[in-house]
């Protein structure tokens, strides 16, 4: 099967076996229609950051807007077999995936917001069976996608305002590695792409100029850069590094000269490799002697947040940023490690019943309820977090308990501001939700991190932000796990 | 636009914006259907093992097969302006581009054959323009599947023949990130996944049973693997460690006593969590002592090689290996850096220019020519490879010379029997190559794998393989860098 044609299949499959083996059980245990709720969450926040950018919901909206299952997957569902060489899936189970409509409620927290640890990104209510089989798709999605703006908005942090362009194609994780990190990184505040179908898809800005063949397809490089003015005379960036970097910088500096006498201008020069900081001082001396002060200075080579940093502590005299390979793989961790957990079952009397999932490390332990994460600012900046059960009322006190330290609270009813970050996407199945375009999307991560403090978006050891369980959730959570630990105690006494 | 449907469109697009302003470039210098050749390899072998498992070459041919430009790609690129709001593409160069059809003959090393640094894996003769468009996608998509392939064949490696599956969806670099990866480690030997859509897709065997959230939809866990025992009697799988490890070993006993009692075995149970050495042996202990002797254990929680081989070490008890993250990923090392480069350039008088890319280090110096390599064995094992130049008469001697240290020179010609490993893949735009089915592939790998001596498959410090450059590909190499570094140092003495 052609690359070109896999999506066009549908996308129901684009799941985990267990999904649906559990799915055939919720059936046929009369559970497929009992209701749920999932949180999509992470623990901790990628790349030793102290903070994650949200994205990925247009993408998980389209998944759960196209979920249905085909008669080519029911097809392949059916010639399944398990170790008898029986049918793994019943045709009664299969007629159920059939008639199959998407009926949930979607909450989720919109691309582009600053996020923290423990907090749900995404909520969903309904039928345990269409829940369950929706989990790796959402996870997958979510994750990868976060993970990249994260990683780009830690990029653009640190190029202080320079022009950073995503470059990465080439490295990305296969196909819809590279469009989904073009994606993610322009949220996260890149300002172009050079993938062309990144550029087409989401309309997100293309750049690009030559590369080192166009230079080596030429007898001499300054007729390769002659070449290449002739062709665009105003939107030249000569890649000045094919051979010896200085000496190509001053053969763009001599067509750069001509250009100007037929009226155009050169608008930048590009450093591939070799001493970045070392190169882009001297280019600049050289440009700016050449009365070529504007003519800007791109550098790409393996870059990061951390590279970026040393080279502006270093004095590189360097423009604009072209990033690749550490920023759509997020190199230095590249999964988010996002999970999935139940945390509530309408019982047959219409209560709802509390779900956690044991550990033996607290921090791991699960927060059980329908939950909703309330942000609190002051003075135009965020100041704690606190993750409450929409199932409890909210004393108007509002305390919160540190999840890992409950001798620890906080309150910050009376001097703040506040908004809750889950929206509803989804009612009954039903879209209620249309996600921002992508520019709208970049322009709430950049307001989202003004809002955060410099000790929080710091690289190196920062601060941690405050989130906290409201009291009366951090209690419930509390008396459960006490109750499920001692069951298990008695049973291991019996 | 719906993921589902961003693939129903062309993968012209799927490239660098640079290739097209290049190809533009090309075009209105009437260089556009001048023959070159481009090389694509990788300069080191991944994860700082000794050999690489070539992946990707059955995707990149359905690339080349669907390779045209569409109406909506063209006014895609009429839509984009200059730095003057000028159009960046012409009108004459975008109907070359609806006219163009791929043409060129492209050569290639087989899917799973072991592979080194610096030996070309895919090679294209064409127009210029078509080589230079193509370069993008080729390399996302070898760069990927190769190097998932190699990491699979190491966890593969490690197992020594226990059964490994892969796991890892929720975790990859966005869907297809999943998709790849799951044919890749197929590839490398991976012997199913739990990724439904690959299952559908590539024909790969999927697997898996059921999540803790399943466990946590019933009041207690031995309800819960009852009632998946009822509903799949022959293929359950019980994951034990929702609540307390050694009690759901426990309790999947008990049920698997009374599955006994109605004629069913239970396969096997999973650890998901906690210390898997201990655990293992500990539950094999009890399964055994119960009379379940062929209840299998699965192992998984961010698996890798270096963990697999170390719990082997420690005496775990594990028959099978469920691998995510570390693997779809390649967490240690996720991406592979190959690189494309242009090595011959035909000449109005039809001679071949030889090109290469300097470096001030030799090593990363690019080799020119019409490269194939050929690989020599002795006695069922590899013992070194030569890369000639198709260009030159290879030399009855077959010297070849040690690509960084001229003073080492080898000649197999003798008592060894060799083969050509870049086979035809296209001739003048047509396919003259049919992929192997997946499990030839895979049968491919292991069969490779077996060639290649234990030093080079350590991964501690392994073996590097003799790879070389024959005789006199090396002189004209050397030659031509010194050529091209004098003519810089003229220039800067002038």
């Amino acid at each position: 099967m052609n690359i070109s044609q896999r999506y066009q299949l549908s996308l129901a499959l684009l799941t985990d076996m267990y999904q649906l083996t559990m799915a055939q059980g919720y059936w046929k245990k009369g559970m497929a229609e009992q209701e749920a709720v999932f949180h999509l969450y992470f623990r901790n926040n990628p790349f030793k950051g102290g903070y994650t950018i949200s994205a990925g919901l247009a993408d998980a909206i389209d998944l759960l807007q196209s979920f249905r299952f085909t008669q080519e997957d029911l097809s392949y569902l059916k010639s399944l077999t398990g170790s008898q060489g029986q049918p793994l899936f019943e045709e009664g189970f299969l007629e159920h995936l059939r008639s199959l409509e998407f009926s949930c409620d979607v909450d989720a927290i919109p691309e582009g917001t600053v996020v923290f640890p423990n907090e749900p990104l995404l909520r969903i209510k309904g039928p345990i069976l269409q829940c369950q089989l929706l989990e790796t798709p959402l996870l997958t999605i979510l994750n990868f996608q976060t993970l990249i703006a994260t990683k780009a908005a830690r990029i653009v942090d640190a190029a202080q305002g320079d022009a950073v362009i995503e470059f990465g194609m080439r490295r990305a994780q296969g196909p819809d590695g590279a469009l989904s990190a073009a994606r993610a990184s322009f949220i996260g505040g890149v300002g172009a792409t050079s993938n062309m179908l990144a550029g087409q898809i989401f309309n997100i800005p293309v750049r690009g100029t030559h590369a080192h063949s166009w230079i080596m397809s030429f007898e001499e490089e300054q007729e390769a850069f002659s070449a290449y003015a002739d062709v665009f005379p105003h939107d030249s960036v000569f890649l000045v590094d094919t051979y010896h970097t200085l000496d190509g910088i001053k053969n763009a500096i001599e067509v750069a000269k001509t250009m100007r006498e037929k009226g155009s201008e050169l608008r930048g020069i590009r450093l591939d490799s070799g001493d970045l900081a070392y190169l882009s001082i001297e280019g600049r001396k050289m440009l700016d002697e050449a009365g070529f002060p504007k003519v800007s200075i791109l550098a790409s080579n393996d870059l990061d947040e951390h590279l970026i940093q040393s080279l502006k502590l270093q004095g590189a005299k360097i423009d604009a940023w072209g990033i690749g390979t550490k920023m759509v793989t997020a190199f230095d961790q590249p999964a988010l490690g996002g999970v999935y957990k139940l945390a509530a079952l309408r019982q047959a009397d219409g209560e709802w019943e509390y779900k956690l999932k044991l550990s033996e490390q607290l921090v791991k332990i699960s927060t059980p309820g329908i939950l909703q994460v309330r942000r609190f600012s002051h003075d135009n900046a965020l100041v704690g977090d606190m993750i409450y059960s929409e199932l409890l009322d909210v004393s108007p006190s509002v305390t919160m308990v540190h999840p890992n330290d409950p001798t620890q609270r906080k309150s910050y009813a009376k001097e703040c501001t506040y908004e809750d970050l889950l929206v509803p996407v989804f009612r009954d199945g039903n879209q209620v939700y249309s996600s921002p375009d992508l520019p709208a999307i970049q322009a709430r991560t950049k307001q989202q991190l003004n809002l955060l403090h410099g000790t929080y978006r710091r690289f190196l050891n920062p601060h941690t932000f405050k989130v906290g369980l409201e009291e009366q959730l951090h209690e419930r959570k509390m008396k459960l796990i006490i109750q499920l630990r001692s069951e298990e105690q008695n049973k291991q006494i019996a």
